[in-house]
């Protein structure tokens, strides 16, 4: 089997843009001999960066890549409204036009979040039965393995059936092509406290116990990084929420860490020794391997780097997306997605007739 | 000024129970002479751990501490209901009591929070002027600062006016009694994604606008860490989450520091070496020196201790009680409410009179 995996990459996006997406392209094509890029953007800029690239990766011949132009970039600070319908030949917009087109299997950008949903759903449109896509990411824990988390951000407001549909979305990307694995869900909630949970979370619980999917059960903020299921589902407000408050305590504690260590000469000396292992811990943490965000629930394979994301950063979101299209995220989902919605079309009639058969 | 400070202890509530409450409870009453202890619960058994006490800490004097009798015990897990109708002799119920009395100024326990929320609310009842009240606690920042935080998970559902009321009553707790100071406020909301915050979080941020707080605006989970602002304000349910998040992120990355060091005898070593260092570091982290949440918003200071908690975890959400109660916490909370109540009532009637002066 040698299919090529074709990736639309948005070269302008990102806090760096080309400087840090077409390295990156290049070192990721050098990995990956079964992939095409496509590297989207204004092409004198992209060509510059290639040629240096070129001469950088020699193994990578120039039937690898080709240079899609467009003549126009979205900032981080447009507006969604000036980023869709003004910059109408954005590379945001080419890239997803790519996958729409056939062109590529998959698209990704660094650039504004809003943007990059707004124009990729514009342009692909959800997947039959899917009201509202949904980002989501792998993120490590005490496993050593990763949990999978959705939504992160795009829908701030959710109702149960959302949930659900984002349970079953989070499944086939947890699922990572091996069909007969059926990942556990848990639904993000409060614990002890007075009132455990909201209406909308509640219902939810109500119907992912009824779904055929391998409900846990309520799952608490600490269980993301516990690893206790291999997938959590939550509203966009929530999961950003907790993701950053994450990630904020994440950049606290290596703070602390370094801080201990250059006290003085004697634990700066420490430092020294321990430095292997402190390295090693570093990497554990470095974020920069999550890196790349899957925006499910659209008609191709959609992912989001950071922004601030570096070269090794890029190249790490890149490697979601090739994994998303070699293992047929996209088929996965619409049919656990029609499954579903086949169910519950039954589940009414069956209702409305009377006929519990 | 020699006014003694008496804090009621619901010896029953936590994991451990007496165990834990009575030792911590004489560890603290040794450390500062100021204070009176009212040691609520089951009299045989407390008086058997205080004998135990007695000993070890001999300038405890028996008139540093009372034993004051209940009956009943609230369970970590018995519902609300039960706790608050059927438990009418519990010793929450004693020690809360004895605050609403004016025999203690504080009260504290380790017990099942939705209880103790309800039953010290029951009996104290809230301010003037709040709707609800909230669980606020201090999390550490790379600042080397706390960050307040407030709702911890008592509500679930907030309307923009208990979001506003969170803010005045964070920033009463954040000032500690220094009233010159003026804590920055920032509102919990989600960053650079698709729709920045729901309809709650931008008309609470409309109210905090127009509010004499200092407020700074909208922040992120991340900054709750960074120390962008003196008090985070949220609903209950990102509250828990995000809070119960950064826990599970904290415990993976220090069980991620020891497995690393205790990978080979030669990282072994190292540790060894490094172990002051390590134990600073530890020390730093060691969420222990945080506990102690504040029950905010009614009329007595009320404090929460995690279940969990050990004496030295314990000892310090008596040290909690100790400083609300000694900076006034109540009646600066009590005032600042007065004050926004006034201006709400003031601008109401000025909009209604169409006077604007």
């Amino acid at each position: 089997m040698a299919t090529v995996i074709r990736i639309a990459i948005d070269c302008m996006g990102g806090d760096e843009g080309i400087p840090v997406t077409v390295p990156a392209a290049f070192a990721f094509a050098q990995r990956y001999a079964d992939t095409h890029l496509l590297l989207v953007g204004l092409p004198e800029e992209i060509e510059q960066a290639v040629s240096v690239c070129a001469k950088r990766y020699p193994d990578v011949s120039s039937d690898r890549y080709s240079i899609v132009a467009a003549t126009e970039v979205v900032t981080m600070d447009d507006p969604v409204e000036v980023a869709l319908r003004r910059k109408k030949d954005s590379s945001m917009r080419v890239a997803a036009q790519a996958v729409k087109d056939g062109r590529a299997d998959a698209c990704i950008s660094a650039g504004n979040t809003g943007a990059w949903m707004a124009i990729s759903r514009y342009v692909l449109k959800t997947l039959f039965g899917i009201d509202r896509p949904a980002i989501a990411s792998a993120l490590p824990n005490q496993k050593g393995g990763t949990t999978t988390m959705l939504d992160l951000g795009a829908n701030v407001d959710c109702t149960a059936e959302h949930l659900l549909q984002f349970a079953i979305m989070g499944t086939a990307l947890a699922q990572a092509g091996d069909v007969n694995h059926s990942p556990s869900v848990g639904l993000l909630n409060i614990g002890e406290e007075v009132i455990k949970g909201n209406d909308i979370v509640k219902q939810a619980a109500e119907l992912l116990r009824q779904s055929t999917l391998n409900f846990y059960g309520n799952v608490e903020g600490n269980d993301i990084f516990k690893g206790t299921v291999d997938v959590v589902v939550c509203d966009g407000f929530v999961g950003n929420v907790a993701l950053k408050s994450a990630e904020g305590v994440a950049r606290m504690m290596s703070v602390m860490v370094r801080e201990e260590f250059s006290r003085n000469i004697f634990t700066k000396l420490l430092g020294l020794i321990a430095m292997p292992v402190l390295a090693k811990f570093r990497r554990r943490v470095d974020n920069r391997q999550y890196n790349g965000a899957a925006l499910l629930g659209l008609r191709g394979v959609v992912i989001k780097s950071h922004g601030a994301a570096d070269a090794v950063a890029f190249g790490c979101a890149l490697e979601r997306a090739r994994e998303a299209v070699q293992t047929g995220l996209l088929k996965r989902t619409a049919e656990a997605i029609a499954k579903l919605t086949n169910s519950q079309v039954e589940a009414v009639s069956s209702t409305q007739s009377g006929d519990s058969e």
